[in-house]
């Protein structure tokens, strides 16, 4: 399985995803899920990749190589006039490649995959759209201004009630490293390095990377100060009146 | 779905289930999910049900029938002479229910069930199993001391981190309460009233039943609370050291 969130901020846009891959529980490898392509001054696009890891590599692959050959008739990620139009390449792309990976006959769920894609291109405000397996998309507004994939569940009820499109890039950071520690505590498919990346609205070009280890000083910061955070919190709360 | 937990601790069990039951967002209805049979000063037995409705009130209806005409020559709850030859009974008659509700040739996915059942009979201690559709079933011990059915993940990191064996009846109830309320906040198929019910340890007698309504006022100090407490945790954690 697979953890992977974005956040839309009135900053920016903020990514994380874990790095866990797994054919069941005795054969597990750490695969990159998160991808970016940049025009420095012109575009950032950040896309983040759950499911079959043959599908999403494929997907990734032939996005990269149009992005090398950018004269080659298939529209490149770099040259698109829109997000709306790059996740419609990518939403096409991994239609295609699950289409072309199912034997006849069968189903194609083994084999499907989904993306959440983000960035800015110059004239146009920074978008976040997820990507479903049959290649169509939904785009983050106000209303939803988080996507998740694989995983969702555990890392939920925090962002649901600290995520605020006003925080700063620090305190996304930090509500992002919660939700998945929550996570990586009650899922084995969910495991460190964590990869972690920002875009400042506007700048056009690619903001702060970070990869977070098990060993990491402010994780564990984080992953132990939640706990007892938690635990404080509980106890602060008043007992049932019996 | 449904989300139901049972608690194993140093004073006895604590247990609480949603009502909520679904076929498709447009079908909700409210049924009980917990039930239970006392034979004073001598076993108290309490059984969650998650999974098809008909499946479980089929299983509980027969259990009924039994305990009610005990000169039966099937088993009934009131007379085994353990906690585990109980988890037996009930395992059977769940496999049996199942293997007589699945049409031929179709897979019985459809029809299954869980149980979390818990108790304790005279002479023995208080024992608490989860029993699965193909009839058999797990205990619980010092390791896992809580069983959770259905809808598990969204309540599961509170469980994880705040639970603790020596906790009190109204500690339970309120680690309860914080689980449920982060998966109803999370999950539509999940809803209130909510069911709580307590066994002490050699009391052979039903403890406190609660039932807990949307406008309980413990149930909204502790859904506000706990969101007021988890921001607050959160705001208090250091930011990301950008």
């Amino acid at each position: 399985m697979t953890y992977c969130v974005a956040l839309s901020m009135d900053r920016g846009l903020a990514f994380m995803s874990d790095t866990r891959t797994n054919a069941g529980v005795d054969s597990i490898s750490t695969f990159r899920k998160m991808f970016s392509w940049t025009k420095p001054g012109e575009r950032v696009i950040v896309l983040l990749a759950a499911g079959n890891l043959a599908t999403t590599q494929a997907v990734v692959s032939l996005l990269d190589e149009r992005a090398k050959a950018s004269h080659d008739r298939s529209p490149s990620l770099l040259e698109t006039p829109s997000m709306y139009q790059t996740a419609r390449v990518v939403g096409d792309l991994l239609k295609e490649v699950i289409a072309g990976s199912v034997p006849a006959g069968q189903s194609q769920d083994a084999f499907g995959a989904s993306f959440i894609l983000g960035g800015q291109i110059r004239g146009t405000e920074p978008r976040l759209f997820m990507i479903y397996p049959e290649g169509n998309f939904v785009e983050a507004g106000a209303d939803t201004p988080f996507f998740q994939i694989g995983e969702i569940k555990y890392g939920k009820p925090i962002l649901v009630r600290a995520f605020d499109p006003g925080m700063s890039f620090a305190e996304a950071a930090k509500l992002l490293l919660v939700s998945f520690d929550s996570t990586v505590k009650s899922n084995l498919s969910v495991g460190l390095p964590l990869d972690m990346q920002f875009y400042e609205r506007d700048s056009f070009t690619p903001g702060k990377q970070v990869r977070v280890n098990a060993d990491d000083p402010y994780y564990r910061t984080i992953s132990e100060g939640w706990s007892d955070a938690l635990k404080t919190a509980f106890r602060k709360l008043p007992d049932f009146p019996f």
